[in-house]
């Protein structure tokens, strides 16, 4: 339990906070385009990214934020004054937030894949002129590392202060201190773990073939409500049995359909598959779960073994896991973790009691116990 | 820990287990039908049953089992002696097993909207002369519970020693002690709450929904593998992250596809969906999960009000929950037996300790774990 006195430093350093305001999504092209692991060049090779903060002229003050599956660029603040909603983690980036803009300079890479703006499934393949669509080549967590290097070099810079990310952006944080070691100053790993496990595995299949048997019955009509269906079980996979009580229980809508919805939780999994739809794409959902199951550190940098993948990190690396996530639970972290300390790296492991599972760095209300631990890491 | 003695005790009990041998499935015709809670009558009825063990003269050894989402009257035995595999709880059923047949009388009724037998939506609806499919009526727990009554008076059996069921035949199992707690004297749980959870009813959803986006879009060919898709997710639910990864962990497949297999976790999720479909129908498995749902014990006694519905039971009633269960948790029984506790019932929870997930209860290896507390509960 907290002091009243602690209560009342929590809500003076919240309300001190500031918004970046207005922000302008970059674009960048590469004509060459990018040479992916699968062997495939993909070119050309646009890239969007946007900037919060100003980099110090000694570029010393860059924090790289990786967005998760269904996020992009847009982090924080909005393109438009009248935006409804911010970007993603507008809760943690501005003045005086965790990742402080009167002192960093973060900067959000749109990962391969993704249908926010670099070169996904939905650009227009130079062959045919028309969408890539299933054309697309795999990409893997390590092109996004690739992506974002090459955007930072474009930009003249070299090393990180931190790089930081949640979920599928947690990997490719734990990635660039892998494979970058030496541009990586510090690396926080928020609820993603040194490889998939076979639960992401099973729930991804299930969520791609869903959409493949909607595609391959009913054409885009199929495909999107396969989307639809994909993105509820991903949302539930990202709660947990808590938070489906607290926020619905076993509450009925006032005009129930035996075979659609009866139940509040089904109205709320409908709707939000809705507005998914409308800003994401079947195909980019293929790639990007499949990148997501193919995450293996101790595979692709330690032959199989992931201690001998570790012994690479030189960043100071912090781990954050929520006791009540389901998708990467915390054993998934503190295994690595473990390792990184018994060989004498600098990594240390936060499991924050939440109850609001795998999405809790996304919800408001774990914020307090959220924030301080980001700060003090960066800040340390 | 077991000591070495214990180890030698429980080797001793396992090793004097008989089998049932070959049984018969019995079948009924009621030509009235059932009135249905949803004010629906389904006539004519057939309903199939097996038994085990021999009728005491006084009917005083009787004990229901009620079978699960996926199970039907088959519990015990073989139908034919070169049958690949027993019924699906052969496991505790037979001499000296936890569900003794030297001394109990064991009946399994397959229930309403189940494929093995007992009127479902694959019956020929008379009015049409072609199989209800989505014409068949909606069917709760209550209904299920009716039908069991059908039978076990047809056989002028008018009270139970103990009526036991697992996950929806747990469900099964309460309701008895609610609806007839004059006719049960014993009723035993297994993974079963007093309602379904909204995890539970989104699971569902997504299943239900994976199975009508098939059946619109690609007809019986789309309900089938829509069914395939519902059954991969009901399966994991069932299952733990542990049993994953101590089955399949992150390995591959000899021949990969990108799209369709990589991960020896996504072979096994098809070939079991496979064989799933060979044995199971789309129409009946919407029935079923809707009636899962829908399954609130509160709601249906009390007026919403839990407490004063718990206060009808009269049996002694035994609770069995499994660590690991993530699909009905511990926790939702704990609160059924706390009220019980509260309201002077007899009546009493043992978690079991096992990594195996909410099919614990059909996992040769926690039978060790099982076998007692059911053996315990049933001849004290």
């Amino acid at each position: 339990m907290r002091t009243q006195q602690e209560h009342a430093l929590v809500a003076d350093a919240l309300a001190s906070e500031g918004e970046v305001g207005v922000v302008t999504p970059q674009h960048l092209c590469f004509p060459e385009g990018i040479e992916l692991v699968c062997g495939q060049r993909l070119a050309p090779l646009e890239a969007v990214y946007e900037t919060y903060g100003t980099l110090a002229p000694d570029k010393s003050n860059v924090i790289l934020l990786c967005h998760a599956l269904s996020g992009g660029a847009h982090a924080a603040g909005k393109h438009h004054p009248n935006d409804r909603k911010p970007g993603w983690w507008d809760l943690y980036i501005g003045p005086n937030k965790a990742l402080d803009t009167n002192r960093f300079f973060v900067i959000c890479i749109n990962a391969l894949a993704s249908p926010y703006g670099t070169t996904s499934p939905l650009s227009i393949d130079p062959r045919t002129g028309k969408p890539y669509h299933l054309n697309y080549p795999p990409v893997c967590v390590t092109d996004w590392v690739e992506l974002e290097r090459m955007v930072l070099e474009h930009l003249g810079i070299q090393q990180v202060y931190a790089v930081v990310g949640g979920s599928t952006g947690g990997m490719r944080a734990f990635e660039w201190a892998m494979r970058y070691p030496e541009r990586v100053r510090k690396a926080l790993v928020i609820a993603a773990p040194a490889r998939s496990n076979p639960m992401v595995i099973a729930l991804n299949h299930i969520q791609r073939q869903t959409i493949l048997m909607g595609l391959k019955h009913g054409g885009i009509e199929g495909a999107n409500r396969g989307l639809m269906l994909a993105r509820m079980l991903g949302h539930i996979s990202y709660l947990s049995e808590y938070a489906l009580w607290s926020k619905f229980g076993r509450d009925t809508v006032p005009e129930t359909d035996f075979w659609s919805v009866t139940y509040q939780v089904e109205s709320y999994l409908e709707y939000k598959a809705t507005t998914f739809l409308q800003r994401f794409d079947p195909f980019c959902y293929l790639y990007i779960t499949r990148a997501m199951d193919n995450f293996d550190l101790g595979a692709t940098y330690g032959e199989g073994d992931l201690r001998r993948a570790l012994a690479r990190v030189q960043a100071e690396m912090l781990f954050v896991s929520f006791t009540s996530d389901w998708l990467f639970p915390p054993a998934g972290q503190q295994e690595a973790v473990e390792i990184l300390q018994s060989l004498g790296k600098r990594a240390e492991h936060v499991i924050i009691d939440s109850p609001w599972g795998h999405d809790s760095f996304l919800v408001e209300r774990v914020k307090p116990q959220l924030k301080p631990v980001i700060q003090r890491f960066l800040e340390s």
